[in-house]
């Protein structure tokens, strides 16, 4: 596949000479007017206004259709109803229209016409080499070109791209943000994405030298294994912050009914996210509180945080957020301590982290200053959270006084707890404009903190040079070719269920570690395979599409001597009436630690693995994590750091640590027969069992999509 | 002991006739100045100064010391520094002044010599009849007897209690809760409790009629034991909103150099909040969301939620906070669609649950109040959350005439989605003061409908006038009296951990189900007992003071033959090299889930039960719940149903669902012997295993306090 330059193909929306309004209106309370105030107000030239009921709009030459404008149309805003869209986008089309953006809803999102319909737009479109965004959209904001969908919003120029599913979204983000004096190099709103996709502006945003941060709202994607791939590019060099509406099932459903978007399961949303180094927030303060921070401090370098705080109580609360958010709250060096004894009165709090200021800061605001550039100028902390009791011009002067000549800036986040939420409100655009990240309550700012240090983690362990994820490619090893054989044996018999012997095969194949076995036909096979493995051992049942062996008192573990173990085979025999199944002669692995190790497509990502306690909790504590696949040995170490009950993984109640690395390699492992493999739907491996430190497989289960599916889905 | 009348004995201190200010100053930037003017500007009338030095302060009379004025004192407020505030009690003692608030710090909280000047200040007040608030502390805040400190606050009454360990929390949560229309009854900060404890003051306002609910922040308590029944019994009637600061490690530290409190273990402090009722919250953000919730909205009467929202993405992001939080967002009825359908045009979005009123309510703002109205009479919907893209007066009137004449109100909380900080910062006191709760995102007001939820759950099965707490009286039989007498048989020996097997006479004595077992002393009991129990069996070393039997390899479980059985008891004997241990023949008893039950003895709650996950997962996934003892049944399947593994509990993977009833009644009687036996300091019963439905203790260790500490700490 040629490689799309997605700048060069996008960049022109952003940058049209002339701009049409198809269904613009002078009439109050329309949404032809709204827009066209917009643009007019925002002293757009090249603006030709199409309404063939009307003759001049805001001053402005209104034409029957964009085919009687006399002078070429980049951009034209098709705002007419769902019916009349489609002619609207032919005349573009035959007009030579390079972007149309359809604001108007009732296409896909509505149901089979609406989407029919839709596909249509798009086909007319692009048979003339137009790019439509929308339609169920307001379209783009791009302040350098003079171009906007909203009324109101500055037009001034700054360095936050946005790309959003939710016209609201796109809407409010840009409105508040500039409001307090924070900028956008470009947003869009993309709806229902009939051709252009948030993926593409994404990616977009990704190369875009103006944009150095992004912020976004999805409900789904099209294309969720693209999206995953561009983000986690993008996010090398720009963090993404990224609002995923619809993770519930419920929510889903809203989804649906909203954009038409289809929204993936949640967990695999979210792995893959993590995996993508994004940094996920669910609500718009979530949004608001990262943007503040993202946009005006630095990456930190550690997980330190020195508190300062004029109220000693909520030093104390927040330091207990600080520690429930992972990060780090330690006490100053005896050089720190002394510094700041020397630098402040005796106050009636603490001088060690975190450090109270008291009273004594009401009646000398200065104190907040002296304390946080000692703070900035020590090494022992990484960041600075300030709780101050001053605020306005007052706190914007002590701030930016104590922070004037500090050399490396550290992140600063400070917390204003004075006043009321109206006069709280009003310092925000005065702070924020000024550099200074301001919140209104210590534990936002502390959640703050912990964003920029998970972000600043993924872009230390994922350098921008770095190439890109090879999870399948340098790190596996090539196999022994017996998992193709056993695969296609089982698919040409039309089976799609592997018996646990032959998934073993397949794992072993790979250099995954599983139970020494022998799958024994008749008595003596059987007999032989007891002296072979030796006691004790397990004996189960082995046939293709046996699940839940154990329910159904199949599996017999830890048979001592061969009179139970022929007990166990003839109990076996007595539950099958017709066919009766072969008997698997497994070595005994006992340890109380289980595991589980899993593959799952999801419709959106294709093959996902999956990490998490294994046996019986499995379901009880829903306790794992997805990640995409291929993943790479650090994904892997960072699945197994994810799960809830990690502490079992290290040296646990007499018992050695795991080895991590061989559990890591069998997680990579498992991703690569699923990236090697299209036709593999599902591994389930549980339990993987720690015998000692070593991670071995004691069950498995593989299933196949018929192979025409497999095909089907390269 | 003597009923107290706490409302007889504090009501006084909020309605002093004479206030005297020791240490009051005129000279700008005192802290005398500040206390000063705070009573002048509310205008409280019997004020007097007390300053040797000066001899008028704004215009009132000041005298050399509180023994000068002519008049009768009630109440007096000493400002001076630390050394001189003794004499000032003494003179107050003297004066026969009834409440001495003391503000100045360095006391307890200081080190050893602050705590004796501390306890003799609080002698001499005692003795005289007089009763302290503080030091360090602002005092009372009283608005119906003018009695304030702060500076700018209203004075209007309202019907918000506060109780604080911390000044400036007194101070911020009233100035910002009145700024936005909503007025307190009381607020009093308590600093270091020398005398009058934040205890007393919640038993005080849980029982004046003027006050409906409370909001409090505290760090410790040194009777955390009669705070809780207090909070417990208040919160029958009225809800608590409480901030405990200090829950982590190092956040307990930092409490400790702020006011001298102690912080218990965060986990007991949670149990116990959870069963006293209490509305826990932990930060400023979520006290100001719950007093605009629990201030303004009744109760509702279920947990299904109508969500109407202008914007659609924010409907599907706020379903899924619902959910998460455990709110119910269901479908509508169809005679409720059939209602919305009829008094809403057709808009773009959906007319099911979640409402999305799209990009028309932007055009008709009026139909955000259609939606609501219709949702507050329908029988389908208990609580409605508003999204509205409406703000200010606009806002207020649509809410205010839509829900005008409902007859059932339900709670409605609305989010105001439009306008920056700074206009929605300026809607809060329209809006608040109108009777709307407002919140600035969505996701904290689904937030506060669910604290309303949690609330009006423990009301509606803690009614006003239900008994107390009868776990170790009215639910427990009495014992055999094997429990004392294997106790003080210990106790004699100098002994204070049992052995298993005694551990279990006591559990037996309690009708806790036990493993049936034998403990014999030589080889022929031995045999015998095998006999008795039957294969399988389990076989362990036996004596007092053997932890960790498992991995010093003295449990053998699952011996299925005499063979085996003596293999192990040589085993055992081997080693070890003096006194032989008693070896215990058990009934194996098989089972995948394993629970366990405990108890402990919390330095400031007393005994606490705990309940978990058993086995090697108590501890890898920190799976348990903590409750204060006794527990009565209700508040015991509370607890099972409070951990995240209780999926095991129910019929799960073929095995049946566990015998709740009998799992309850097992936590009832382990509170209950600690109750009844003082002297018992630790219960751990793990693993109890479900065999089949039914819980068995297969392993307990009971540990005694020396006998004397036992009967100190009756």
């Amino acid at each position: 596949m040629a490689e799309r330059n997605i700048f060069a193909e996008l960049d022109p929306i952003f940058h049209p000479g002339s701009v049409a309004i198809i269904g613009a209106t002078g009439k109050p309370g329309k949404v032809g007017r709204l827009f066209m105030a917009r643009l007019v107000e925002a002293g757009f030239r090249e603006l030709y206004a199409v309404n063939p009921g009307e003759r001049e709009i805001m001053g402005i030459k209104s034409y029957p259709t964009v085919l009687d404008i006399p002078y070429p149309v980049d951009f034209a805003m098709i705002l007419t109803p769902t019916d009349s869209a489609l002619q609207a986008v032919r005349e573009c089309a035959a007009k030579g229209v390079k972007t149309i953006v359809i604001t108007t809803a009732g296409f896909a999102e509505a149901g089979k016409k609406g989407k029919e319909l839709q596909g249509e737009m798009v086909r007319v479109a692009r048979s003339a080499g137009c790019r439509i965004i929308g339609p169920n959209c307001i379209g783009v904001y791009c302040p350098s070109s003079g171009l906007t969908y909203s009324l109101g919003q500055s037009m001034e120029s700054g360095s936050v791209g946005l790309v959003s599913q939710s016209g609201f979204f796109a809407d409010y983000v840009t409105y508040r943000t500039t409001a307090n004096g924070i900028h956008f190099s470009k947003a869009v709103s993309c709806g229902n994405e009939s051709d252009l996709t948030a993926t593409d502006f994404l990616e977009y945003l990704g190369k875009d030298p103006e944009t150095e941060m992004i912020v976004a709202y999805l409900e789904g994607s099209k294309d969720a294994r693209r999206l995953y791939n561009v983000c986690k590019e993008v996010s090398k060099k720009k963090p993404i912050i990224l609002w995923k509406g619809g993770m519930t099932e419920a929510g889903a459903q809203a989804a649906v009914s909203h954009t038409g978007a289809m929204a993936g399961s949640g967990a695999t949303w979210e792995g893959g996210m993590r995996q993508a180094g994004i940094v996920s927030v669910k609500s718009f303060e979530e949004v608001f509180d990262c943007l503040h921070a993202f946009c005006l401090q630095p990456l930190p370098s550690g997980k330190r945080v020195g508190i300062v705080s004029a109220p000693g109580g909520i030093a104390v609360a927040t330091t207990d957020v600080c520690l429930e958010l992972g990060l780090e709250v330690p006490k100053f060096s005896t050089r720190t301590i002394e510094r700041l004894a020397k630098a402040m009165p005796p106050v009636g709090g603490s001088i060690n982290n975190p450090i109270d200021l008291s009273l004594a800061s009401a009646v000398n605001p200065q104190l907040h200053g002296d304390a946080i550039r000692i703070l900035a100028e020590v090494a022992d902390i990484d960041m600075i959270l300030l709780i101050a009791i001053a605020g306005g011009e007052l706190l914007r002067d002590i701030v930016l006084r104590a922070t004037a000549d500090i050399k490396t800036k550290k992140p600063l986040v400070v917390t204003e707890m004075v006043g009321t939420e109206e006069s709280i409100g009003r310092d925000f655009p005065l702070l924020l404009s000024s550099g200074i990240s301001v919140y209104s309550d210590a534990a936002r700012a502390a959640k703050a903190l912990s964003r920029l240090c998970e972000y600043a983690r993924f872009r230390a362990i994922r350098p921008a040079a770095a190439q890109e994820n090879s999870g399948s490619t340098s790190e596996t090893p090539a196999t022994s070719g017996r998992d193709a054989q056993v695969m296609e044996t089982a698919l040409r018999e039309g089976r799609t269920v592997l018996s646990e012997h032959e998934s073993k095969e397949v794992l072993r194949a790979y250099g995954i570690p599983v139970t020494e076995e022998r799958e024994t036909r008749d008595e003596r096979e059987f007999r032989e395979a007891l002296d072979e493995i030796g006691f004790p051992l397990a004996i189960k049942a082995s046939a293709p599409a046996l699940a839940h062996k154990t329910e159904q008192g199949l599996v017999y573990p830890d048979i001592r001597s061969e009179q139970e173990a022929v007990a166990a085979f003839t109990q076996i025999m007595a539950k099958f009436k017709g066919e009766k199944p072969a008997i698997l002669v497994q070595e005994m692995i006992t340890g109380s630690r289980e595991l589980m190790v899993g593959l799952s497509k999801d419709e959106q990502f294709g093959p996902c693995v999956m990490f998490g306690l294994g046996g019986i909790f499995t379901e009880a504590l829903e306790d794992h994590t997805l990640r995409v696949a291929p993943i790479d040995r650090r994904e892997a170490l960072d699945m197994i750091g994810d799960i809830k009950a990690r502490n079992i993984i290290g040296a646990f109640r007499g018992m050695p640590a795991a080895d991590v690395d061989q559990l890591a390699d069998i997680l990579v492992k498992v991703g690569a027969i699923g990236v090697d493999h299209p036709y593999v739907k599902e591994i389930d491996i549980n339990p993987v069992i720690l015998a000692g430190s070593k991670p071995v497989a004691v069950d498995a289960l593989i299933v196949l999509s018929g192979q025409d599916e497999g095909r089907n889905e390269r």
